[in-house]
């Protein structure tokens, strides 16, 4: 097991990542509050996982909370579930709910901690690569609204994360590769040498090899905990983070929650803005012909749906958060390992890559 | 117009209060991000004074949106609305939120301001006497639950709160003896000049008397403000600004969101802790009933629905936030002007008390 502290002052926790941790109560009862607990799961991870986490909480006043599986029930109204059992069970501000599952339900059970009786502890298990190395890290939760993705939610650390590398033997293969996708992300954006290791890692990535997946978990931790203690509410340098997700959002609300997964949109999204990059100067076609390689190799779209115009990219990615009265900011690549927010680019050269890309 | 400071460090907002305060963009505008402006209020308010407010943001993107009126509305569902014209508006995070009304548009638009893209800019209109004097003061904001009272919220801060006093000319009769309640309050938790300046002052203050009013809601958000920067997120000594809460909230709870208002729920919830206070012999019984005549005097209630039992306040007593691990605590008066929460009395003394008010 490896352990990585996220250093936030009074609000610091610990990363925990390694195999077979989802019942180890040593880990997690140090973090409650009280004698009340609520898991949060979803009908595919609770016949695996659940009662495995449940066994570590014996002796506790332990509920759970079953949400069905999908981005597309990441909303304000499912999320009453979550509200509903805790009244119900009279928990208080003392119980401490954990999320047991993928950035979805992590996203969700964060944000109920953080409006639940204006807020309460909260402990994260995610069980996806893509939660594992992105969504548990940085306190972003929230849901989605129809009119745009997580415009709805909160900032909120939780108490101690668990990756468990064990709880990946289950992941289907394109959940497993949208992972992959973060975790290029964090070469790309402020980690060369941790890019060129993917480059040689990629296959045993692909075959699973514990090792090496502990490697690459604990390092793209160790970067976005970095980044997220530089800027916790995302005023400034955080949004680096979001390489390839103002294209990536545009491409999933345009196809409908759920039709692509976070981690290929994002997937595309990067080469999109690699070649945008590539479109201004600042990196080489090479550089976007290796980025397209590499996350081929890891089974990910590099391409967005060809039925998307230009129109309808542009229509959908002013709605990003990133966005400043009425101007439209990119994280886009200065080098491989160098990702800088900017709104410094012509609207032809943007319609361009966007052409091209469709 | 006298101005007060809420001390909470880098949080730290101005409470302006008096009168003609609705138009004053030197007071509002200052505290704008960008160029993007929504005031949110209901239908009541709407007509009386919405378009002054909005004269206020002439140059700027202006939204509004208008909310039903009552408590029955602070729900999760009806604050989509917020959210729908947010993100039809696309407004982004540099936009601020205002909140004219009374307390469940403050509380509601709070809440909106804190989960909007994970949090924008919010501004308080306060134009009930309650709002002026409790729910603008201290970053409580948050919508109910079927099973419980602002069960789901937020601690968030507004940047700067407006007290017209005004606005309160237009104020039901009722809604006004409701906000008294709470002014009343004051003095019997931490400030026992103040109560007994408010003996006196309460014929002034039921003719609503400029001077005297200004002088009530200044002293009353000072001793809130004073609470609050002691407590910002209430682990402690905050929750004795709850006396008569706990009582309170099981009669609104009991009667339907909206049948008795919140006001006058406090005002028999103190009369209810007050005499529980005398029972552990910490109140001669004479307080008790100055404090009823003192509330009378003001057009609120001093006793319980009589369809109320000792097993249905229990109960609905059980889900109050303060409650830790099973142990039910209430604000009780140690003596006039002092209030200390507690889990140390008997319940067959709370038992007979409820018994008595019932």
């Amino acid at each position: 097991m490896r352990t990585l502290t996220v250093d936030l002052g009074d609000r610091s926790y610990p990363i925990h990542i390694g195999d077979q941790l989802l019942a180890r109560a040593d880990l997690l009862t140090p973090h409650l509050q009280g004698r009340q607990v609520c898991v949060v799961t979803n009908t595919t991870v609770a016949p695996l996982y659940l009662d495995t986490v449940r066994s570590a909480f014996s002796g506790y006043q332990c509920l759970d909370v079953v949400l069905p599986d999908g981005e597309q029930y990441k909303t304000l109204a499912e999320m009453n579930a979550i509200f509903d059992a805790l009244l119900r069970g009279r928990h208080n501000r003392g119980t401490t709910l954990v999320a047991l599952g993928g950035g979805v339900v992590g996203d969700m059970t964060g944000f109920a901690a953080a409006c639940y009786q204006r807020g309460v502890a909260f402990i994260q298990i995610p069980t996806t690569l893509l939660a594992q190395v992105d969504s548990s890290v940085g306190g972003k939760t929230g849901v989605n609204h129809p009119l745009g993705k997580n415009m709805i939610g909160a900032f909120y650390q939780p108490r101690c994360v668990l990756a468990d590398i064990g709880a990946l033997a289950t992941l289907p293969a394109r959940e497993f590769s949208a992972g992959i996708a973060e975790i290029v992300k964090y070469g790309l954006i402020c980690d060369k040498p941790f890019y060129h290791w993917l480059r040689g890692a990629m296959d045993g990535l692909m075959a699973r090899d514990p090792a090496l997946l502990t490697e690459a978990i604990y390092r793209s931790c160790a970067n976005k905990a970095k980044v997220v203690a530089a800027d916790e509410r995302e005023s400034d340098v955080r949004a680096i983070l979001n390489l390839g997700h103002t294209f990536g959002h545009a491409i999933e609300t345009a196809q409908g929650y759920g039709v692509w997964l976070h981690g290929e949109a994002v997937a595309t999204g990067m080469v999109m803005a690699a070649d945008f990059s590539a479109r201004l100067g600042w990196l080489a076609p090479a550089d976007v012909d290796d980025l397209r390689a590499l996350l081929a190799r890891a089974g990910l779209p590099v391409a967005p749906p060809s039925d998307m115009g230009v129109e309808q990219f542009l229509d959908l990615m002013a709605v990003d958060k990133k966005v400043l009265d009425g101007q439209l900011r990119l994280v886009l690549l200065r080098a491989i390992g160098e990702a800088v927010v900017t709104a410094d680019f012509p609207l032809h050269e943007l319609k361009a890559c966007l052409a091209g890309a469709a």
